[in-house]
């Protein structure tokens, strides 16, 4: 019998999903990137799914419920927005425990609905059931996109350029924070968490967004990736996914990788190296993605959106190019949910 | 502080779901039926999500991994034929606590990749994830008709005949039996399960079957149901839900009711009303559904199908028409996650 640890998550999903045959029309895409595309017509629908259990995705200790619920409808539509689509609709299954009250639910379902009034997405369903043991979140997301306008995963090119949104590392941190203070806080119940200053790091964690503003943008610059993911697991992993099915390698740059100043000070705080924080935090639900050097005119005025390095071949491996230029080997160090 | 049992789950979704406004125009139907509509085009695409957890739903000590699998995909799909669709693709997200091997999950997954081959569903996506305790299993399924097709729960109309297919109290006595055979197997680790001549109601407790064939031969007849559900909680509770939303009562014939012989003759062992079973036990996943009485002639050549009564105006109620003519107030004592 082998262990799941073993294989991970990764491993385990792809020995799920090897026998795997679509049989209808309509499958366009299945198992594989950050989401279904169905082709019900001559408009494409995207499909994509997450399940967060407490005690494994989060704390209820420091996590408000309506954060939580913000937060689990965000990830859902950041998949979307992944493919360079739409979000549209939304189902949301909830498993819950004798502790939680109505008005608990409530509160969290409060912070789904906001997530989908923010972003224009319909919730049209779920289903609500007893837990024996804590809180279950699954949410599946339902988008549009044009079948033209869809990013995969495995489309990078020798040369494109690599891009990221936002800053990376700052959930990580955010995230490091709250754990940090819970300890302190646990000690001295009467104390207050030193959260000033800080406040940027906790939003980051606790209240994600999707960045569906620079799908617009993009759409609206005329640029059309390459490739496509979103950071979720971390910035190593996510383009060593992108490497193996572009079937290439890349070159990204230290001093290229936006940094928030606040998680720079809270790293420096607390001993931690800020650009491993950036590289294998994850939850920053960023953009990353891969755009042809023909489109590097259209892509300096677009806001929030920065050149970390380029695609190389595959021979080169996925190296990280440090201050000095010395070539690190990236390692996918991203959040296992197995471990 | 409410509780969240004295609400139930139905009770509980109304007051989540009431402040639900759907914004796109895409959207044809949300929260409130067995699958949310998407008119993403001039074909429908149905959306429908359960969520399954261990100890609340299924108990492995007598359920074996493969027909959990291959019922948590059917009950989905029974959603979708439960709109009149039919079922296309389907989203699985898994959550995995650490007692369960890799071997265990490819189990699992057979049953589930069997059920979408048997209705020739495509499995397009989905999340795996580990959890604290025990086995979560959310499955969203997507489905698509044409609009004139689809059937809702509120169209039954005065005078409409009832009908249900199969035969109803057998998945229950099947649960039934497989908590007796445990019960007495604790005490005698050696003996064997007294489950001869009835192999029938296990399998319609551990591998019940989506009414696919019934939505294909409504179609071929000709025969537009008013109203239609699939019969998840109990044909009490069923019928319940389609008088409410049709704003109609219902005399439902106990004479009528189809039983399996089966499932009688364990009712009388076990000293149960096989006809208490037949209304309430749930998880048949029968169709329920009303038609118009001009379709009667249409009606009498299907394949297990049978008329178990008739809508009757509001002010009547929901009754039973028992065997010597007495009348009893259906109660709803479906399946209820919450007690």
């Amino acid at each position: 019998m082998a262990e799941i640890k073993e294989l991970g998550e990764f491993g385990l999903i792809e020995r799920l999903t090897e026998k795997i045959k679509t049989v209808n029309e309509s499958t366009e895409k299945g198992v594989g990137d950050d989401a279904a595309v169905l082709n019900f017509h001559n408009r494409r629908t995207l499909v994509t799914t997450d399940l967060l259990l407490e005690g494994v995705h989060f704390n209820l200790e420091y996590v408000p419920l309506k954060h939580l619920g913000y937060k689990a409808a965000v990830v859902n539509i950041s998949d979307i927005c992944a493919m360079n689509g739409t979000p549209t609709q939304m189902v949301v299954s909830l498993g819950i425990s004798k502790r939680f009250s109505v008005e608990n639910i409530e509160e969290l379902y409060s912070g789904i609905r906001l997530a989908c009034k923010n972003y224009g997405v319909d919730l049209v369903g779920g289903d609500t059931t007893a837990s024996l043991t804590g809180l279950c979140i699954s949410i599946t997301c339902i988008g549009e996109a044009k079948k033209s306008d869809i990013v995969y995963r495995n489309g990078a090119k020798l040369n494109d350029l690599i891009c990221c949104t936002g800053n990376l590392g700052s959930a990580y941190l955010g995230l490091q924070l709250l754990e940090r203070e819970r300890i302190v806080m646990q000690a001295n119940p009467e104390g207050t968490p030193a959260f000033e200053g800080k406040e940027y790091l906790l939003e980051r964690q606790l209240k994600p967004e999707a960045r569906l503003d620079i799908v617009k943008q993009l759409k609206e610059a005329g640029i059309h990736p390459t490739a496509m993911m979103d950071i979720s697991d971390g910035l190593s992993s996510e383009l060593m996914h992108i490497c193996k099915e572009s079937d290439c390698g890349c070159a990204v740059y230290e001093d290229k990788i936006p940094i928030d100043y606040q998680a720079a000070v809270l790293a420096e705080e607390m001993n931690l190296n800020i650009v491993t924080c950036a590289l294998n935090g994850g939850e920053d639900y960023e953009l990353l993605f891969t755009v042809s050097i023909d489109d590097y005119e259209k892509l300096i005025p677009l806001d929030d959106v920065y050149i970390i390095g380029h695609i190389t071949k595959k021979e080169y491996g996925c190296n990280l190019i440090g201050r000095n230029g010395e070539e690190i080997t990236l390692r996918a160090q991203g959040w296992e949910a197995f471990q």
